[in-house]
C-alpha cells in the first residue's frame, strides 16, 4: 500500500466512474437503487396530477403549477400536458432560463428581479417564451422598461400585493393601482394583472384559521382587481393560492390561476394541513420520497441511516419513516440520520422511505428523480433547476 | 407578445445562457457578483489555514482536513499544500470519487460504507489513492474483505468507536479489540488504527462541559489503544476531533490525526463556540458569507433579500448578517429572507454578507466558491462534490 502509483487506464476511464453518480437504471429494482435517492411514486404522482386537474377543471380556472416545488423540466412538461395546467411559475430568471432551454413555454416568475444583468437575461427569455415577472417598486418598473425597451421586447408584468404573508409586495388597493398605472404607462411592459399570494396561510394547521386568512387575502385581492377596473386596467391574471389553501381561493370567484405546488408531492408538514372533513389537504398522496438505507446499528433500538442534512431539509421539522409507524427519526447531522427503533426491527443494509419534511428545498438538493412503478425504475429525470439561484 | 415564435440563434447560442449561471468573472467587483452567491474571503480564509498549521505544526500532529465542509478539490489541494494537511476526510465515496479525479491523494471516508456497488467503487478508488475507510461492524468487514479481493486491492481501515456522540461507532475497549483482530485476520483489509470522533461536542458552548465531553472521550479512545497494544496491534492512526474541539484532543497525547472541517470558513454556529479566554475558538474568522441583494421593501424597517432557505441552510440556526450589528435576519422562507431593518437604512438593491448558520449543509446548496480579495474576485472554485451523496 506504500507505492499507489495511479493506474492511468483507470484513472482515465471517466465515463465508467461518472456512471457511478447516477442513483439507478431503467428496469433496477428499488432495492438496487444507490441512497440516499430522491424516489417518485409515479402512481401517486399520477393521481394527485389528475385530483388538481379535476379540481382547475371542475371550476374553470387555469393551474399555474409551481416549478420551484420540483425544478424539473420532466415534470413541468407533465404538468403541462396532462396535468391540466397552462403554464408554470418559478422563483428565479436562473430557474425560468433553465426551464425554458428544456420546451416550457408560458411562465411565471412569481417574484421581484432585481440588477441589470438578471434583467437583461429575462428580455433574452421574452424573446424564447412567455415570460411573466412581479413587481412591487417604482423603480424597479422603471428600470425593467429601460431595459426591455434596450433588449426590443415586451414583457408581461403582474403588481404583486401583500395580502396578509409579509413578505414581498405592495399595499392592496391604491398603492397597487398606483403601481399598475405607471406599468401600463412604461414602454415595452404590458399589465397583466395581479400576484395575491399569501404563503404564510398554506402551512396553517387549524382549518377554521386557515379559512379566515385566505378571507381577508382574497377581500384584499377582490378589492384590488375592482379598483384596478375603475381605473381602466383590466386583470387578465389574478394570482396566488398553494397547496394548502387552493380550495379557498379556488372557490372564491376571485382567482382565475393557481399556483400550487407541493401538491404533486407532499411532505411531513403538508401531511398535517388537513381539509375541513379532516382528511389530507385534496386528497393528495405521498409521493415523494427520501431512500436511504440503515448502515449502522450500534445498539438494539437504535440505528442509523445514510439521509442527513444533505439529503434532506429539516427547516419544517423531521422526516417521517413512510409506512412504519413504529419507527422515529429523531435526530439529523450532515450525512447521518438517527432512528429510533423499539422493537429493535431493522436490519444493516435495510432500506427505508423517509418522506421528507419539506419537498422544496429537498428536491433542490438533488441531480436526479428516481422515478418508480410497481417497484421498478421507469425512468430518471434531472433536477434541471437545481442549484439555480439567481 | 402573442405571437412568440422561438429565435432560434438566440435559442441555440447556448453558451452564452449557460455563462449567467457563474455567478461572476475574475477581476469583477464584489458588487457586480450575481446573487445570492457564496463567497469566501480569502485573506480570512488563508489565516486561517495558517492558524490550523501553526497548531499542528507545534503539537507534531498530523491534520487531515475534512473535506465535507467544503467538498472543494481546490481547497481540499490548498489544504495539502499550503495549510499543512497530510491529507483530506470526506462522508461518502462519491465524494472521494470526485475529489480523487481532482487531484486528491490521501483520503479517509470517515463513515461506514454499505452496498456492493459503493464498495467496489470504493475498491477502484484505493487503486488511484489513498483510501482509508471506518467500520463498525464484523458482517461490513467480511464485506469489505470478500469485495476487495475480489479487486485485488488492499483497503486500510479504521475502527469506528462511539466515544460519546451515540451516532455510529463499536463500544470502545472490548468490541473495538475484537473488531481489529478481525481486520488484521482479513484478506485485502489493513487495519490501519481507530475513529474516535465525538461530534456532539463540537457544538457545546460551555467550555467546561466541552471539556469535560472530550475528556470522556479522550479517555474511552486511550483505552481502547493501549487494549489494541497488548493485543499486538499498534494504531498508525488515531483520528477524530473538530474546529469545536481540536485543541482538547490536540493536546491530549493520545491523538495522532485531526479532522477539522470548518475551521476555515467558521459559521453563525462556531462563533458561539468560544474559548477559555471567551475569544472565538482558535482566533479563526468567518471567511465565508452568502451575498445577498435586497430585492424588496416593503415597509420602513423591512426588508426582504434574495437568500432564503435553497441559499443556506438553517439547521443550526439563522444567519446573521456580518458587519450590521443593527440589523437582523428573522425568517426564511424558500427564495426569501426577511431583514428587521429598525433604522431603516437599508436601500433596494444594497448587497450585503450572510454568515450562514451551518457552514457544510450551506457549501452544498452551491455549484461555484466566489474567492475574493481587496473587494474583487480573485477566484471561481467550483464545489467539486456538491450532491455526492452516496
Amino acid at each position: 500500500m506504500n507505492d499507489r502509483a495511479v493506474d492511468r487506464a483507470a484513472w482515465e476511464n471517466r465515463d465508467l466512474e461518472v456512471g457511478y453518480d447516477v442513483p439507478a437504471e431503467i428496469g433496477d429494482l428499488i432495492e438496487d437503487i444507490q441512497t440516499p435517492a430522491l424516489i417518485i411514486d409515479l402512481d401517486a404522482f399520477e393521481r394527485n396530477c389528475d385530483r388538481m386537474r379535476n379540481f382547475v377543471e371542475t371550476m374553470g380556472l387555469r393551474l399555474r403549477a409551481h416549478a420551484k416545488t420540483h425544478k424539473s423540466a420532466d415534470i413541468a412538461l407533465y404538468q403541462t400536458t396532462r396535468g391540466g395546467a397552462c403554464g408554470v411559475c418559478c422563483q428565479k430568471v436562473s430557474e425560468a432560463d433553465a426551464l425554458i432551454r428544456a420546451g416550457v413555454t408560458d411562465i411565471l416568475i412569481s417574484n421581484q428581479v432585481w440588477g441589470e444583468k438578471k434583467m437583461d437575461r429575462l428580455a433574452r427569455l421574452a424573446k424564447k417564451a412567455r415570460v411573466i415577472v412581479c413587481v412591487d417598486d417604482a423603480a424597479n418598473v422603471s428600470d425593467l422598461s429601460r431595459i426591455m425597451t434596450k433588449n426590443d421586447v415586451v414583457l408581461e408584468v403582474l403588481v404583486e400585493i401583500d395580502c396578509g404573508a409579509a413578505r414581498c409586495g405592495t399595499g392592496p388597493g391604491i398603492p397597487a393601482v398606483e403601481l399598475a398605472k405607471q406599468i401600463a404607462a412604461s414602454p415595452n411592459l404590458e399589465f397583466a394583472g395581479i400576484q395575491a399570494y399569501n404563503g404564510l396561510a398554506q402551512h396553517i394547521i387549524d382549518g377554521e384559521e386557515r379559512r379566515s386568512a385566505i378571507a381577508a387575502s382574497t377581500a384584499k385581492a377582490e378589492k384590488t382587481v375592482s379598483l384596478l377596473r375603475s381605473a381602466g386596467l383590466e386583470c387578465k391574471i389574478v394570482g396566488g393560492a398553494g397547496t394548502g389553501t387552493f380550495n379557498l381561493e379556488g372557490t372564491s370567484g376571485v382567482y382565475n390561476e393557481l399556483q400550487c405546488g407541493s401538491y404533486i408531492f407532499m411532505d411531513t408538514h403538508y401531511g398535517m394541513v388537513r381539509g375541513e372533513d379532516g382528511e389530507r389537504i385534496g386528497g393528495f398522496e405521498n409521493s415523494l420520497f427520501v431512500l436511504t438505507t440503515i448502515m449502522s446499528r450500534p445498539e438494539p433500538g437504535r440505528a442509523v441511516c445514510d439521509a442527513g442534512l444533505k439529503a434532506h431539509s429539516i427547516d419544517s421539522g423531521l422526516p417521517t419513516v413512510f409506512d412504519r409507524t413504529e419507527l422515529a427519526f429523531v435526530d439529523a447531522s450532515d450525512e447521518h440520520g438517527s432512528i429510533n427503533d423499539p422493537e429493535a426491527t431493522l436490519l444493516l443494509g435495510e432500506k427505508l422511505k423517509l418522506v421528507p419534511g419539506h419537498c422544496d428545498p429537498t428536491c433542490n438538493l438533488y441531480d436526479w428523480f428516481v422515478a418508480v412503478r410497481d417497484g421498478k425504475v421507469e425512468a430518471l429525470w434531472p433536477v434541471t433547476a437545481r442549484g439555480k439561484l439567481f
